[in-house]
């Protein structure tokens, strides 16, 4: 299935113009060495890896000048190689040196996440357990970060604090236990609101089914310790009438494939985006 | 010396108020659990590295609520390791909550920057070359990643299109030439402006000296190369009466040590943003 | 219970600045008549209904001058009457003159809605069915017109069209059948995300539950009818060992009560925000 | 005569677009299941009334997709009744779907205030005393709720604090009298603006025309004071040499009429903004 | 009478943070040299005048760090001499290095327009007639040019399109006669709104009075001219029962006082504005 | 050498827009006399000078409305005299009327400023000494107006704070010294950054040459007193290997020429801003 395009929305606009914004300054002083000329170039890559970005460059160099056309070679989502041509582009050459740096950092670093969700992904492929992401996403980019986690084969976790509620340690003291925590939430929350538990024991992964929580996080259990514990609160929750999604956080990325068979629905982890690299694109100019 | 502190500019306070906001959405579902509750952390670091976003993160606490208190134990700059206390927190609990992973996520980024930079400057300590930056930074925080940057001991490149002119090949063909496009550019540019010119082989060099150029990035050099060709752009230059910076980039981070002396004023790279991981710093709630 | 209080983010104190902004416009001419004075004014229910906006009327006061104290007398979803006090404030009288309106008018429409809901939800009390609102609402004013819903005893729906998915028969069509519109959405939404399905026959309320839906919202169905369908799609909900939230919309705000015994979980309704009156609240200068 | 067209002011077209973002939030997570599918639509009205949000619903559909064509087939201000067909749209679903309730929250909410406004209007008719609207408005909505009582055949009073100045009893106070308010006002005003003085006794009333005051507002003066209280004061005003515009408030919407020949100017009535419902109109997918 | 203050609305304070932003970039450069350093300054004119924009440059100071104490010495609207003192400031050198030249080139620019518009005021001194400024204003400072006019002695005209309504030659042609345009404009605008034509002949001049301009300008009109129209539109306007303000533009600046028995009420000029030099300010560090 | 076209940044665009608001504000009142109707119109110039300001014009009028038609006959930089066209435009009439007043204030300043720089730089014609401005610029304008003094055949000192370090008096007194403060700006500055100092005695300017500066600002010193001085710095620089940009100021407007055989590369004045008037255009409606 086609990854669904990311949704252009006036947000995601004013930050395409912000990002080149912060680029340009007053003005970029090489346009003077560029008047009237118009020019071509192409985008390559230099790595192997899995795209993100296409649509999103060609808005930018859309966003710097309307008499830029851009065409996107390549789907994001899709496996690149070194020399795999990406994008081609013709306009005004101003336009296309004032947008080139940014259009390709937001792209490379997209291709990164997706690179590397990936490389992860694929060590539980076959499984059922997918792949999730965290909300240790750089400030500003979460929802495009999020995305090229989606391009690379993952799943999105929640994408803000206002997109389900994970009650942890400290929440369960503040408000008084598990239950009373669940409870304020849910008479709080829009009923779609899914309330997740962060649980640390065994004890309180129980009290999360029992407080009837719809998540719960099993924060750095083994892969022995899961397989115990997983099938005694699947039984929790289907004595409730109500199905569980158990999910698996804190775990070595080199170590995914240890929790193939333990059970859960959902391993967490933020290594395709606070430990991957930018994935390497340039843009040649032919003209 | 100590690192200057960031300018806490408006634009800064105004990003990080929308970095606050990309997380909150429209508001953080678990604070019905800590209605009326006050709390106290701290932060903790995880790993052995060079710290960077202490002021910054305490100024995210103090935009998400003015009743909050922070202070910072480490300087921006320092190293820290595993264990070692970052930050004193105490105010409404969920004033904490929600700005905690806001706050850690930029000072995760921006300490890992700050460390893997500390970790390539070491390869040229006490040889006169300085190790810079590039414009390849994550797109909103150019800023902040720069600032990363001078925190492990590296230097910075230009801030951005307006902040010094850099003239490559596309610009110099659609110029008609180096000293054509070095002419247009000082003609329109403040005068402050330097002009720097990127070269490809030892005519282009030649070239950008004779045009008077302040810089010249000599890009994909090998360090044979490069000790020949430094002295004599040296002397070309001594000629003109005007020193020249010389840049040497496209270096893997593993061989800058080769380069150490080549006679070569500045060595800009990107890994220290493209290439480094997060740090892993941890927030932890004490009551 | 009491209400969790309004999430004050950054939008929403955007929000603020900006509607004492369009009526200030160039500056209150008036002022002019006030030049140093002081003044004292609290504020006062004309009508008998469910107060909300005390906490907000207080941040357009001390946002419109920081110099204005203002207490808060009556909590948002407190039942008040005709000369009921609400507030008190001091301050400079320019900025007594200046946020008046503003924040009267923000309060004055919440409180309608949270007195409307109130009416409403009384329809339902101890029946187990919730009354849930929808999207809607007036343009700007939703995160703040949702709350105004829970003060007045009701449930939020989902807050956007991020927040849960809705696929109603255009959808359905689109995408080729209840199934496979379920399976793309489910492929591309954050893990938390639920989905529901809009039906407006006995089939598709029961492929929805089929289609493994989280929620079916059942159009215009009659009180009888319901009471035959809730039951049999339960069932098949128990089958799938999966709960559904049964939903039913399109019902006259004076018929609420006929859907009490129906089985449903929740009805959702627009009345208390699009037909719903202002509230009559003034406020008095005493010196 | 028409309605001149709503003014596209740069404000109102961000405005537009925050109204959008506020839906769409991190995009709509229904469009996975629209993906590459193209749709017409057009919007019904259920009810009987004055439409108002026609071209503001074409601009809002444009600028969610500029792929949108939308016709407008029913200008602001025409009445309609239960049938009516308002607005022809194509484009691609995601976009129809995306803007939706946006444009038809607009819409419904201006109908609605057109509806009102036309009904009171009706009381009045023929007899030389216009209906004017007030500043209670709904937050963020004060051009287009003024702009939706043009359309059902009120006229504006002042747009806001800085249109005109309107004098209270607490201005008065504070100023050390009528004479003095309106003086000061008039020093710092620019020349076109008017000077109001809000009465409350006959003796407030004289003493604003004495202290020549464009506009008295004359709150909770029975008919028949009026009757009496007119005469004098226009007298007044023409011996001073100017008209004064005389308007009274405080009316209870249902009796209008009774003021029909008081002579007065002006009755001005929050009544079809703040006690209105909105106006019930649909939007039908046709493929 | 004093000068009412300059009302600072929100949107005034965002273009204070703007324009510091304007000159701070991403930060001072110098700032490296001034870490931890706390300084005191004064201003002191270096020219005669009259001074305006002392709570603005405290504004400006304040919003650059809060820790800035600003003291105003001299009222907005004071004249003022070579070694007058201004302002004193004290706080972190960092802030007032950094915040120095916007407030400085503020007070200059509004110093210099109060100044040249006393300079004018002084002609008609005593006369019945006020000098009035018009729309040409520097864009984004219109409210403080137009405030600065004020401290100067001058009066405003109308602060933008929408705060009264100028008809022109060619609005006269488009709506087909003064009398249509005059109807077309009154039946839109909200009632407070002056209607002002422009003539440019006797014949347009009386067409105006006789279609009920609140206003006419006479563009251009010599001395001897008004002195007969002025007269005859005083009984045009009389016999109608509603008096008529007469204003004279097209003036030049050293010709004011030809125009002091003419009858008019108002003399409008842009010369304060567009031919006005900036007050020479400057600021002293005294440690 | 054709003068390089403005950048037309995200930012610049916005302002363009704010500036069209601040005029328009809720909207042009007079556009009611003007439904339907589109119009003709020109420019033309009512004086001699340079004009500058014509594609901004242009995009004014576009932002305005896209069915405007503009068509730039007189490029920025070029000489005009009373009666030169110097723009044509077609369109809505609404949309001409709308944006006349902020297009023609907008490029009156600009042309202004580009005519005094002129008059200021034929001055300097020939003798190798440029005339660039400073840091005095109306907020908000800074880019524009520095771009209007190169129209005029100026040159442009730094655009803000960070754009080049200027250390004057207090700055070396905070720091300990020129050598001292020079070291502190140069270890946290971006490598192409210069450091400059103002030096008002002989002692300051021979320090700041000793202390590695890359320009030296010599503020008010005699022509007789730099003929002596700056070959001695210039001796000084040779010895240390690098250059120096040496720049006087504080000159009277028509002393410039005296300083044409001092041997400055420089004279920064901020006359062409503070003490220019607007160039007197006007717009001519045509049908």
């Amino acid at each position: 299935m086609a990854i669904p395009p990311l949704a252009m929305t006036p947000a995601l606009q004013q930050h395409l113009q912000a990002w080149l914004q912060e680029d340009l300054g007053r003005g970029d002083l090489s346009a003077a060495a560029l008047q009237g000329c118009r020019g071509q170039a192409h985008w390559l890559s230099k790595a192997n890896g899995v795209f993100c970005g296409g649509q999103l460059a060609a808005a930018v160099f859309g966003l710097m000048d309307s008499g830029v056309t851009a065409q996107v070679l390549v789907n994001d989502g899709e496996a690149i190689s070194a020399g795999t041509r990406l994008l081609e582009l013709e306009g005004p050459a101003a336009a296309l040196v004032g947008a080139e740096r940014t259009a390709l950092n937001l792209a490379m670093r997209l291709s990164g996440i997706a690179t590397a969700t990936a490389a992860l992904a694929s060590q539980l492929q076959g499984s059922g357990v997918q792949l999730v992401d965290t909300r240790k996403t750089t400030p500003g980019l979460r929802v495009l970060e999020k995305y090229a986690v989606r391009c690379g084969g993952g799943g999105n976790h929640r994408m803000g604090l206002d997109d389900a509620a994970m009650l942890k340690e400290n929440h369960l003291a503040w408000a008084g236990g598990v239950a009373a925590a669940v409870a304020a939430v849910r008479a709080a929350a829009p009923w779609p609101s899914q309330v997740i538990v962060e649980a640390e024991t065994i004890e309180e992964a129980k009290a999360a089914v029992a407080a009837g929580a719809d998540g719960v996080l099993l924060d750095e259990f083994s892969p022995d310790a899961l397989q115990q514990l997983v099938p005694e609160l699947r039984g929790q929750a289907q004595q409730r009438g109500k199905p569980v999604v158990l999910e698996a956080s804190g775990i070595q990325p080199d170590q995914l494939r240890l929790y193939v068979s333990s059970g859960i629905d959902l391993i967490s982890t933020s290594a395709p985006i606070t430990r991957s690299s930018w994935l390497d694109l340039s843009m040649r100019f032919t003209g």
